[in-house]
């Protein structure tokens, strides 16, 4: 099955747009998992065995894999063996390197691994993608318009009267010919958005910036969505993950991800039905 | 002592401006070197050994230590042990994301693998820079033109009548307040090189493409380094690395490196003395 129809399915089949961010950090996850051998693990699994019929993707943040050491490897991969195999994987990096090197980290991330997609960033161009689309079954989500505050500096630099990260865009269109690429936008930009969505009508959308970063979900709905209110896939992970720091945290992670999925629906229903 | 400082000590000591990058692939080293319990260690420690005094720092491109799975922390940490303490050691990982996570980033790079720099995507802005220059005892090497073909897909976009590149640095310039933000510029752009140059006296510049990609020796040190024939760090990895598969591999590397080394001097007096 192509990406995209992995993650059409799945979306149906748990009627959710949400990803969940596993943004493990070990200074903040329960004090009481401290005592496993691996508690970024043991937490991950917890979450993933509360959510999993609650979402479409998970994505793990490499960085806080790394900080951890020398348990990286194995919690990365242990954390993908307790996840469905319907379930959508995005590896969350944001690689981006000449393409003999940019080689080296699509092998690990996707022929190790066994991620369905990974986020890539697009400053060095072509030969820093094609590694990670070249296949044509894995989806490469490129940075376009991003949540945090630094998006200003580089992002809305005007080129030819558009901004930058619509150059971008462009040259992803361009270059989707297997169709599995996607764009990161994050939700703090509604407006952005709604443009975006008319310029790729069919691509996947990966959104950021909804809870800590307070995006606005009726607005990310409705414009991140393709036409049959899909394709949208929005990740949450502090606002989840760390909702309770009790022995009871993964139930409560389980409340707040129910309560995100449906709201995600309600507009969903709103708009698209 | 400050980045700076230490990298004019040390490129006076052992009067040189190479870099050599350990881009160490698995796939790539020496056959007899398999019976190893570590391969990549053993030959970055050979390697090392046979060039030390011939550099003024060694880079580690980290994708080829992740793609070697489970290994990874334990042979970044060792090969950073088999450094001397006056080199400088160069995390070329291009990361670049939302502030916390960079923060991340930033801790395994520098607190506990203790690299003395590291390279840095500059798409994301400020926030995902701030966690690598804030203490001051670090050097950020911030992408601006890379000396692969993609470069051309977005650096040079045409701002308000400069080149993108050319704003960035301008950004990287401004953001320099504790004088440890340097520029990755491509050899294979020597025109660029040269304004570049004009732009930030001071700044070190790290700079690839010499060797397997074919920049010229020449302009890169003429317009490369600042008016003391200093600051430039060129970085060699393959054509070093992998010049002889035979047991004397590590021979032959510092052969080519000695040569490399002597050609730059060369042309530093040449235009410096």
């Amino acid at each position: 099955m192509t990406f995209l129809k992995i993650l059409k399915t799945v979306q149906k089949k748990n009627d959710s747009l949400l990803c969940i961010g596993l943004d493990t950090d070990i200074a903040k996850i329960p004090v009481l998992l401290r005592k496993h051998k691996n508690p970024q693990l043991e937490f991950n699994k917890r979450i993933i065995e509360a959510t999993k019929d609650l979402v479409c993707a998970y994505k793990l943040n490499l960085a806080f894999y790394e900080a951890a050491g020398k348990s990286c490897y194995e919690t990365i991969h242990k954390t993908l063996d307790a996840i469905p195999n319907n379930i959508i994987t995005i590896a969350d990096g944001k690689r981006g390197d000449i393409g003999n090197t940019a080689e080296q980290y699509a092998k690990i991330i996707f022929d190790d691994w066994k991620f369905d997609a990974a986020t890539v960033n697009p400053y060095m161009g072509y030969d820093s993608i094609e590694p990670f689309i070249k296949s044509g079954k894995h989806c490469a989500f490129l940075l376009v318009l991003t949540s945090n505050a630094g998006s200003k500096d580089f992002q809305y630099l005007d080129v030819k009267g558009r901004p930058l990260y619509e150059h971008v865009i462009a040259k992803a269109a361009k270059w989707n010919k297997l169709k599995n690429i996607g764009l990161v936008i994050g939700a703090t930009h509604p407006n952005e958005l709604k443009r975006i969505r008319t310029m790729v009508p069919d691509m996947p959308l990966l959104i950021p910036g909804i809870g800590t970063q307070k995006g606005d979900i009726e607005s990310t709905i409705r414009y991140g969505c393709d036409k049959n209110g899909e394709l949208a896939i929005i990740n949450i992970s502090r606002a989840i993950i760390y909702a309770s720091s009790d022995k009871n945290f993964s139930e409560k992670a389980r409340e707040v991800a129910l309560n995100y999925r449906n709201q995600f629906n309600q507009y969903r229903e709103k708009y698209f039905m």
